[in-house]
């Protein structure tokens, strides 16, 4: 939807919209059971959500396109992830609250693991300590390349940012994460003309820090990737009049908000933490992204009761959020991140939409089978999901006479 | 769709093609049935096409967008209503076969009622009559503005048009109709540099009307809206290939009609008489556009039961139509007017297409839940309907070799 024509129909109002995002929420059956994650789980209060919601599956980016986090959310806020593109750099600095300059290139880090040949056996480096991680980021931080500043801070387990700050700096690098194990770390390239003097300070980064972390097994090398510089975005509130805020207890997802205007509210990690935060600061907003982690995660170690138990974890929360009487909440993921692949997927996202204005579909189970019958559609553009949210706020005005 | 490709495919042919527009057709359930109108309404003829045809729900401009009338029509005769718009003053003139010339600048004009506070009560002066509209229009026609010829025409009820005829005049002025009750008229603001001239006329007019009308409660005022001017667009007949005809008893629809190459037939406020020129003009033609107004009326009143009759009225004529045997129908509405928002809405609108070149879908009802299963699906973009029409009508060549 383009944005200048919401901006011209915003209307103020007082009602509230709750976006409860289950990241990597869809799945795909079991062998053993014919069922998705999220059919297997007992979901009473989502079922009990789903009769009285519209239903459907949406589709964070395009048909046949496995999102990443960044793309996953962004369409849900209502920006086309194909035209709104953020490296993963700029997601990981924003998360942790480095205050990026617009000349700045950032990277997101990851600590791996080189056999005796130099080939990358662990790209998470068996996920070391945030405590390990702050020791390394340390000697990291020691290493000096002419004509740059260089700045390294801890992530999160195996993940850090590394920012340069410099002139005539350039995002147009290639990555040095080969994806795959089995492989050494690559060199960086330079992608266009004027990155080639960044591609020489980060080769020159690759090289001392492996230097540095030589002893340091498992976590004896770094692979880089995402290199971006932040993006200059209409932010949410100037386009759909909302006075938004973010509630996650992982970094990326404060930073992504952040950097599309919402407001990061204070949490802890735990989901029982964001629903506390969501209750404190419900006076204080009218948009509300609330962010569910483990079910991706669970997903991702092909651990799929895990992933059952973490959704009913969340249903049994549903009543928190209601009651507190949001004008529209809408339940959905990012992405689908099914258990039997290990990873994010392009399966399109059960999602519900629940307002005093909803039609009756005859979805009665928030599953994927039972949402393809919903008044969404089978494969809704996720970024049509805020309009519909606003709409059902009463927040748009009438489009033409 | 784009033109150009219409434009390469079109092929001469007999086939007819009636498009049946139920202004305002989409509902929501009330609270009491869980039905909506088109649900609650007994409409065994229209069931029977639903049978035959092939349903769903279109969606006139996007995902969670009201469509005001223009729009809404605009999107159901295969134009993109995102790309072209046309201002209410516009419709308004073309509605009442004004002689708009390219200078000119149209509004919208509502007689309406202001407190002694000077503050709106009655955005319509309560429906004055139209007999009492051209009383008004006779005094408002006596006011001079230096620099420009203005005319004042009755359009119906509260409703004139404004037409200011001259040299540099703009559209771009804003309205001085508020939108609500308890706020005085606004003043009309220049929206562009070379709006200036238009905007101290408009405001010069305003304040002379309320000289004129001061004495007349309820009409002792009016809101002027949608500053236009006559947008010069793609014909239908030469982008589809058709003689199109518009039948419709309310005049804005018949100037959208002429707007886009539409014949207008002469014909009567009551449906029957829309019908009896369907039947006398149908040799005349090959693609019809004729207009029920009642449901939406019904809609706006917040009358669910009064919609419900409507729809009834219209279901028991259906075979009237049939009787005339189109080689396709479309029976639809412009947009969604649930009774209980009484107002348009977002919600899609249900749809049947009707040919011979029709698969089977599993719809056997003409309703909004039940149309959720039909082939067009849940959220067919409106301006899809008019290419789809004319590849039932056989009017479309193969597309590439």
């Amino acid at each position: 939807m383009d944005f200048d024509v919401l901006r011209e129909l915003i209307r103020p109002s007082e009602t509230k919209i709750v976006f409860a995002v289950i990241d990597g929420l869809g799945g795909l059956p079991s062998l053993q059971k014919g069922l998705t994650e999220l059919e297997a789980a007992h979901t009473p209060h989502l079922d009990a959500l789903a009769k009285e919601s519209i239903c459907g599956l949406h589709q964070p980016v395009a048909t046949g396109i496995t999102p990443g986090s960044g793309p996953g959310h962004l369409g849900l806020f209502g920006y086309d992830p194909l035209r709104y593109r953020v490296g993963r750099g700029v997601l990981s600095a924003l998360g942790i609250g480095f205050d990026l300059k617009w000349e700045d290139v950032a990277a997101r880090g990851n600590f791996c693991t080189l056999d005796d040949r130099g080939q990358v056996v662990d790209r998470r480096a068996g996920r070391i300590s945030s405590k390990r991680n702050r020791e390394l980021c340390d000697r990291l931080r020691n290493i000096q390349v002419e004509g740059v500043e260089v700045f390294v801070e801890t992530v999160k387990e195996h993940r850090f940012l590394l920012v340069l700050r410099g002139e005539m700096l350039s995002e147009d690098v290639s990555d040095t994460d080969p994806q795959q194990t089995g492989k050494p770390p690559r060199d960086p390239v330079p992608l266009s003309e004027d990155a080639r003097k960044t591609s020489d300070v980060v080769n020159r980064f690759a090289d001392q820090a492996r230097h540095v972390l030589a002893e340091n097994h498992p976590a004896n090398m770094v692979l880089l990737r995402g290199f971006s510089k932040k993006p200059e975005w209409p932010q949410m509130g100037e386009i759909f009049g909302v006075r938004p805020a973010v509630i996650a207890g992982y970094p990326m997802y404060r930073g992504l908000g952040r950097l599309i205007g919402m407001e990061v509210i204070q949490t802890g990690e735990e989901f029982d933490e964001e629903l506390q935060s969501l209750k404190e600061n419900w006076d204080g907003y009218d948009f509300f992204f609330i962010h569910a982690k483990p079910a991706d995660s669970a997903g991702e170690d092909g651990d799929f009761d895990r992933k059952v138990s973490w959704i009913e974890h969340f249903d049994e929360r549903v009543p928190k959020i209601l009651s507190l009487k949001p004008d529209v909440l809408v339940v959905t993921g990012d992405h689908s991140t099914p258990s039997v692949m290990k990873s994010h997927s392009w399966h399109p996202v059960p999602v519900l939409l629940r307002a005093s204005t909803c039609r009756r579909d005859p979805v009665e189970r928030f599953g994927e089978t039972a949402c393809l019958a919903g008044a969404l559609g089978p494969r809704l553009p996720a970024a049509d999901l805020l309009p519909l949210a606003l709409a059902h706020a009463r927040r748009l005005e009438k489009f033409g006479a």
